[in-house]
């Protein structure tokens, strides 16, 4: 792989992850809830997803075995949270957190995809994987905090946009694209299709 | 296997699932959940016993990986809910419903005991396994909608019914009863325990 | 190891067990579940954070495979709940549910670390199995039961203790301290902790 890519990828899974967290932060800051219960959902909400995957697919060692040093990150974002939460309130907006949120659903998306296929899963499980890596954080996130996850109550595309890109992911797969393009590809397409959804405020029925 | 006992144990073992999706999407339904979270509650709610058993017992692939099928039909429901639910409704009443929902019941528990049978498991082990795996999508089905699970609220024997039908199960195989009757007389134990303790409204004191 | 050091390490694990299970059936009694929902909710608490330390560990046979007749005895419990708990509550107070949970939460954060040690887990990583290993029971009992975990709301040091206990157990480990004093000063440390910080009311900052 190209190393300019190599580092390219390791940024967004930086942001992704960040911006996981951050979001699990501000929920827990919602509830009220100390120190430790703040971390323990950063840190359900950021490797939520990829831990489920890799329980499904028998893979080891863990996301989060593998980069400690995002734990320990998180840790620290979660003590110095109160602080932490006014500097990026004034910082990010609502706008940021909105993109880094939808890059992370596409990065998380594709590399579950990709990881399912690795290990051999069929079409359909291999784009179910996909979601479930991109979707499940969010969901512990709300089950820990007893609410109905937002992605089964929020009409507004999400799960849909991820869903779609893990399908280009593997029809341009099977076209034999090369991967990084692919990988850039629909990730870009699941951040693009989550944002103008967002914006022209298109629902699904329900 | 007599083929005529396959073709009969798929087919119930598919109106099993079915029925579970459905009182997934029925609750999604109530909740007023978008098609992708119907999707998600329904295929939490059919396959969430079976995930939980083959997690627990260390099997792969997992059951809906081998039935793929399966999850693309519920996919499809999800999608038709709206148009499905009405048709369903007037072609399928309450009691129907609570028919096919002990056939899953019965079904799914003698699975998960025999499964835990064959992976040298102690006795009590199977059995609760049984049980788990027959009553694990309901829970999953009732957490992510935000409820105390139904079967820990309902006083109407349901685990209750199942855990003795796999203690007979158990029983019948230390007797070496053949197997097919044996799967066949404990689902239908199961079955006929729920529907009698519900008619005759019969309560677990609590 | 010592024979009279085994059999207090077993009557501890015993206590642990039983005071966790006792929690379950306690906050069952309040919503009003029946006998088959406490003993659910009980066998969670109790087996909760072993069983998610071992699926994250990939360790076979769980605990509660090994510790049939634990099984057993909790099954005994939820039936007598009802009896049960009038009895308890006049003979075990708060005060001694409260040393009773904090020697579980002890002993199993401590044996947690220990075990993900033995699995060359990172250091960071040891410690946060731990500590999930001590709360995880109660956070499956709280969402069980539909509520936002305990331990998330309640500013009173619990998981902090956890975790400090097992950096302290760590720390001793590099230093080569024999291991049943390890266990037992770290242990005692956790109970200590918890019980001075909780009469003494501090609160973590939120």
């Amino acid at each position: 792989m190209h190393p300019r890519l190599t580092l390219a990828i390791s940024v967004m899974e930086a942001l992704a992850l960040f911006s996981y967290a951050l979001s699990g932060l501000i929920e827990a800051r919602k509830r009220r809830l100390d120190a430790v219960g703040a971390f323990l959902v950063a840190l359900a909400t950021a490797f939520g997803g990829g831990t489920m995957r890799d329980v499904l697919l028998s893979r080891r060692p863990f996301y989060w075995v593998e980069h400690q040093d995002y734990v320990i990150v998180i840790f620290a974002m979660a003590i110095f949270a109160p602080m932490f939460l006014k500097m990026t309130t004034r910082l990010v907006d609502e706008r940021m957190l909105l993109v880094a949120d939808a890059i992370g659903l596409g990065l998380f998306s594709i590399s579950g995809t990709s990881i399912a296929l690795d290990a051999q899963m069929p079409a359909f499980t291999a784009v179910m994987m996909g979601v479930v890596t991109g979707v499940f954080g969010g969901v512990m996130r709300d089950v820990l905090c007893n609410e109905i996850p937002l992605i089964l109550r929020d009409s507004r595309p999400y799960a849909v946009c991820a869903f779609a890109g893990c399908w280009i992911f593997l029809g341009l797969h099977w076209l034999q694209v090369d991967s990084i393009y692919n990988v850039l590809f629909s990730t870009g397409f699941i951040l693009v299709a989550r944002l103008v959804t967002f914006k022209l405020d298109i629902r699904l029925p329900h």
